[in-house]
């Protein structure tokens, strides 16, 4: 059973550990918890435990593994294999992970930027295939991106390249956790569809997404609901998320000028729902010549978390 | 007197010809113009007869071309050398330039994007040099860009990658001739500049700016010029547009990362009175750990379309 390599999905709050075979296919997928609060140990002891975990639920021996892919919030350094402070990982600083782990385990291993790894997954194994300039946009709690150039992880000069959540999309804007005003994923998240949500419900306006949410706080995935079920206000605020997607896209496709965009995440489950509002601004404003060899899809790949950690091994 | 290089900066009006050595030094030059109203065969004829022209001022042979480098406003398709049908050259449309002049000259011959052109000659001879990551931004009507990664133009799909004038960063904003709204040229270009301040001309403000422009329209130097003199709506106007130069630049540090950005074109010979301020929103807004290893600095190479044409023979 060789030709299997392990993905490391690093979370703020758990770890998805999967064997994924040469096509894409997780064989076994463990969880495990970041007790990151327990400090650095804690969390590469959770780390090793969880890959220990799979590799028996597989079937195999560490020596059957190509490698181990870590796919982890930035900032990081892939090429020193550092994972410096990401925002959701307080107290994970500076960790020398690959050099950890490949001692513990004596196999090759990478680190990547997890959307960029994402990107990188959803290329080799979903719908980036054949495509020599690919885009992976993940649109959920944040927006997040990767591109993919011949194969190849676009990285920039410190491996946070293609940071696209934190694109202006809008000047003077709402605010962004990133200290910066008016980005993408200020105006397009799942997180900005709620907060819209939110704030109009405070206001008093009349709609069945309060009812829905029930006594626990607007979701999202609510405003997908009542939107399902003809009411106005959700209407209004789903079609506003299609269009500063589209926005977005305009952007990405002016600066990349890719063949394909792929969109995952958890909002893209309800890409059939947007994806024609988000077209017609895309084919009013995008570049014509640019948007002529484009086409935007919805993300084939489940646990790209996973599946695009276990990629980086079988990059280029 | 090999080791040279002709570049042929193909514009709207007149065609700038240079012979270019190994250092980049233009050491003849001459410009025809762009006869497009007598067609497309006049165009080409203009270009030999111009390239003949330099290659006798420099007392050379065709023979002692490395190559010849065109670039050209797009759309155009650089791996066939077609330009399709610039906006600015009604009528030079499908036209098979590299295999016109090759056959013509015998030489080696490469085409591209203008902007893409002189951001490779700012790479190879100028600010770029050394890095892996460089982006070039012109500024000048518009706004247009190139990005070299480990040497290499970053092209896209069809040659259109790095429009980012085109990118919207204010939406809502006003309309730019490329059928989007709140571009980074409608906004910060020397055009955007020069409507600004004949807007608050025509609403009355007080300022010295039409003073200045005399019987003509309003140009954006003459913008710079009042404000080198103190005048209270050019200061306005010059900090508005390092404001916006600054949001482009912010977005340009998130998608690409890159190590260093030069600002070339006209605008930039304005670098040092909008540096601070542009850099004051830059500080405030990008994202810190990509901010941090990114400089912007102002372009070196004059001459960079001809330059940049040439530099295509040079690339890797």
């Amino acid at each position: 059973m060789r030709n299997c390599v392990c993905g490391v999905d690093l979370g703020g709050t758990k770890i998805g550990i999967g064997i994924v075979d040469s096509n894409g296919k997780i064989i076994a997928k463990v969880n495990v918890p970041t007790p990151v609060k327990e400090g650095k140990q804690a969390v590469l002891d959770s780390i090793v435990k969880g890959i220990e975990d799979v590799i028996t639920k597989a079937n195999l021996k560490t020596s059957d593994l190509l490698g181990i892919g870590v796919g982890s919030p930035g900032p990081l350094n892939s090429k020193l294999g550092i994972i410096y402070n990401p925002n959701n990982l307080p107290g994970f600083e500076n960790v020398e992970i690959v050099k950890f782990l490949n001692e513990k385990f004596g196999t090759n291993v990478k680190l990547q930027n997890d959307a960029n790894a994402a990107a990188l997954g959803e290329y080799i194994f979903g719908s980036g295939k054949g495509t020599e300039n690919f885009v992976y946009v993940t649109v959920s709690t944040g927006i997040g991106g990767g591109l993919i150039v011949n194969g190849k992880i676009f990285e920039g000069a410190n491996s946070n390249a293609v940071e696209i959540g934190h694109m202006t999309i809008l000047d003077g804007g709402p605010a962004c956790s990133c200290g910066n005003i008016g980005c993408y994923e200020a105006l397009a998240s799942g997180t900005a569809l709620q907060r819209f949500a939110r704030e109009a419900v405070l206001k008093g306006e009349k709609t069945i997404i309060k009812e829905i949410a029930g006594d626990r706080d607007i979701k999202a995935e609510d405003v997908f609901k009542a939107y399902h079920r003809g009411d106005k206000l959700a209407i209004k605020l789903v079609e506003q998320e299609a269009y500063y997607l589209g926005v977005g896209m305009i952007n990405l496709i002016a600066l990349y000028n890719p063949e394909r965009i792929a969109i995952g995440g958890g909002v893209s489950n309800e890409f059939d729902t947007f994806y024609d509002k988000m077209m017609e601004t895309v084919e009013k404003r995008a570049l014509k010549p640019s948007l002529k060899v484009c086409d935007i899809v919805k993300a084939k790949v489940n646990d790209v978390g996973i599946v695009g950690a276990a990629s980086l091994i079988y990059e280029k």
